[in-house]
């Protein structure tokens, strides 16, 4: 069985005018995808950003759940949040990754739209490779209005899109996390 | 084919005392679980709560979007409110969908525990079931630590917990919607 590794990328994401910024970390993404990522066996959900204030206001609710007030104020949250950790960059995730597992995770990234320039992956093919041994896989989500790819060499392959019934297709980034967690490993 | 309707209830549910309170509603509450039920096709999304201070500041919020600077600052997210409501009690929800769809809806919990005083269905056989005709389905989905079910006569049935690959089962409440829905309509 392969480890699963989970990666939201602040940089570099569009903003809603096509701009190459940094997006903020917002509170319910370290909760939410932290708790969906304990649940379904999830080995480390990597917070991206390369904002040093950024890594100090996440760094310290996380702490406030690991160490503080909230470590015994709410356990499962701390539970929660055990394998959560803040990093500057996709370079570092593949490298830590690499450190601890001896092998060059496979770096896979998810969308709301199709792009003709990768090979996408049904859900139900990379449930099956997880079942497999081999190279650990990191999923790695978009922020703000999408990751800009050609700028993240390290990403090989897309997983199909989640689709509903209807033609709107805005899911938050969480609930997309916790969907596609749950179809892979649920 | 069946309606299905999305109900977030804030009263009456447990505080981690075991306490009945009315929780407060979140903000990505109103819009995560509002971007969810739009792309899984939900006929609407009742936020349940009948504090009338929470009405306002969730009023507020939902006509910024929907008529306010968002609404044209960000169409899809006036889109996946345009079928959010607040609302006081969950009879009230029962009274305006049978109003709407002249049945009486089948209203169905969801927790994350089962609780051997009811039925509980398959998210599987409850999927087929909205592929037949007949009532509409209420999912209600509880908040703080979880409903009172004593209270809720109205709630005939339970959903299935969602189950990852570990003994940790504390997903967000956004989450098993998510989940949920997809399951049901994705």
């Amino acid at each position: 069985m392969r480890n699963l590794y989970v990666g939201l990328l602040h940089f570099p994401v569009y903003n809603k005018n096509q701009q190459i910024i940094t997006s903020a970390v917002t509170n319910f993404d370290i909760h939410d995808i932290s708790r969906a990522s304990k649940t379904f066996g999830v080995e480390n959900y990597f917070i991206i950003t390369p904002n040093k204030g950024q890594h100090r206001v996440v760094g310290q609710v996380i702490s406030h759940w690991q160490e503080g007030f909230g470590s015994t104020y709410n356990t499962d949250r701390k539970t929660a949040l055990d394998s959560t950790f803040l990093i500057d960059s996709l370079d570092d995730v593949i490298t830590l990754i690499k450190e601890k597992d001896k092998k060059e995770p496979l770096v896979i990234a998810t969308s709301a739209n199709k792009d003709d320039k990768y090979h996408h992956l049904t859900i139900s093919s990379l449930k099956e490779t997880l079942k497999t041994d081999g190279e650990p896989i990191l999923l790695v989500f978009g922020t703000g209005y999408g990751m800009v790819l050609e700028q993240l060499p390290q990403i090989k392959y897309m997983l199909e899109p989640i689709y509903g019934p209807t033609d709107y297709n805005h899911l938050s980034v969480r609930s997309a996390v916790s969907i596609y967690l749950y179809s892979l490993k649920g």
